[in-house]
């Protein structure tokens, strides 16, 4: 069994040992080995650039080390016929929720508030309401955002869940949740029915002075119609960890906005550690011609 | 019974209406109102200035609206003879949670790091791992503490809980908790026991790269120490709530420093909702005769 390691953005001085620590019996190359292209069955993959996945005849499984494949489904140069497997982590599920905690419980405290007073050294006090007063909404309840959810309820706090096949999502549930998430987390999948998703019309659903927290992907963010509700006041704070351009350019407004907290997209970040049993198990499945785990289906995107 | 409100930072305009309507039974004074000073039987306060409660030949109770009463206790124009209850208030008790939660989280997920890369435009991920493998101490287990320590628990971090009487605070067990303490909360009573309790010599117990959380009093913290401390990179980061003056004189160095996040004394607040009943029902005990709530040890200083 030949594997070629081709990532596009994960290291392969952390992976390909591992990998192959874990797989002794298979080939595992990188694109700067000499290897037959010929020979490989499986491509382990992140953001491949494209065209990486071509001219591989033997291709059986695209396996993907992240939780997003919308730039694989997106790219035209992956084989059509072969599947992709995406990951399903158990340290970025349980980091996930962890992350989305840290930020609804920063914004829901006012702490972006207090810290540009204390940029300004004011020294001023506001009321505060409790964690089961606040309305906090999450768009998409997949594995991540299903336990997202449930992380947040248990930490008290009225949690409004979103989730819904692409052609649906224009409908009044959104409407409903939007408008009583004073905190929204966004956690959707990138397809084509999310993509640009929170744009004018619907950041205007969400109350007045309400906070986004987006850990998706940057392309469900309409940058110039959040910016514009933020420079208005008509949303308080934003936390982005993901962007249309990774990493953010250095001249992008974000970095320096008083309202927008950047965050170098490390909600939830695989590791050898985590990811690996999981991509072994799918190698031994296609040995074995066992069903395969986490298949993707290209039609949704996810 | 005759009630003279004077807590010298809680503002009687939202208070003294509300204590009105709670006890209507009641005549409710401010320093500001014309009476009879024998007539005053209750004293509700909070930090009355020094020598406001002389005079008071007929008082029988000082209720404070605030948990820590040490200002109280150290006043020496406080007639001796007169009980002292301090608040406790489930508003309060509820909100200090939340409040301990939200900053352990930033620190834990490393978001003070980030803030600072954002201010330099720097695109750096580090890695991160699960609250199950951070050690989080909790100075004092009292009424805040203990639930405090619960919900940190409850959140899957390490919890190592500390207690103790002020005069073995100075043991063997402070020094483990903070060994294992990457960040330490303090929600400790200010006692001649706790007084400077973390000076350069307990601070130097933490790990290397530590943060301190401090929710109890400023008192509790050698600044020159924890500055010093900063300074030299041996701690990472501070959160503080509460300091030796407040508010926080303009021209602290707490206020611009980058390792430092200042609080203007918000983690948990009175609220006359959650207060007053507990007033209320103080103030019935001691007509009736009834043993009182929550009365403070002037010797042990809570």
């Amino acid at each position: 069994m030949a594997i070629l390691f081709v990532t596009g953005v994960e290291d392969p001085a952390t992976w390909v040992p591992a990998l192959r620590a874990r797989l002794p019996e298979a080939r595992v190359y990188t694109e700067a080995d000499a290897f037959d292209r010929r020979e490989i069955e499986i491509a382990v993959v992140a953001a491949p650039r494209a065209g990486a996945l071509r001219d591989l005849p033997g291709l059986r499984l695209v396996q993907s080390l992240w939780m997003g494949v919308d730039g694989l489904v997106a790219d035209p140069t992956v084989p059509r016929g072969v599947p992709i497997a995406r990951m399903v982590d158990p340290e970025m599920t349980s980091q996930m929720p962890e992350a989305a905690l840290a930020h609804v419980l920063h914004l829901h405290r006012l702490h972006d508030v207090y810290a540009r007073q204390q940029r300004e050294r004011e020294w001023r006090q506001w009321p505060q309401p409790l964690a089961g007063r606040r309305g906090v909404g999450v768009l998409g309840l997949g594995q991540l955002g299903a336990r997202t959810a449930a992380v947040l309820a248990a930490a008290g706090f009225r949690v409004h869940g979103f989730s819904r096949s692409p052609k649906r999502i224009d409908g009044v549930e959104t409407h409903t949740v939007l408008a009583a998430s004073e905190i929204l987390v966004n956690l959707l999948p990138l397809t084509a029915g999310t993509r640009g998703l929170l744009d004018a019309p619907r950041l205007a659903w969400l109350p007045h002075g309400a906070c986004v927290v987006n850990l998706g992907r940057g392309e469900h963010i309409v940058d110039a119609d959040l910016l514009a509700a933020l420079d208005a006041g008509r949303l308080r704070h934003a936390v982005l960890d993901v962007f249309d351009q990774e990493p953010l350019p250095p001249d992008h407004p974000y970095w320096t906005h008083p309202a927008v907290t950047v965050m170098p997209h490390v909600a939830a970040q695989s590791t050898p550690e985590s990811c690996l049993p999981v991509v072994a198990e799918n190698v031994r499945r296609l040995a074995a011609g066992e069903a395969l785990l986490h298949l993707v289906d290209r039609d949704s995107g996810y």
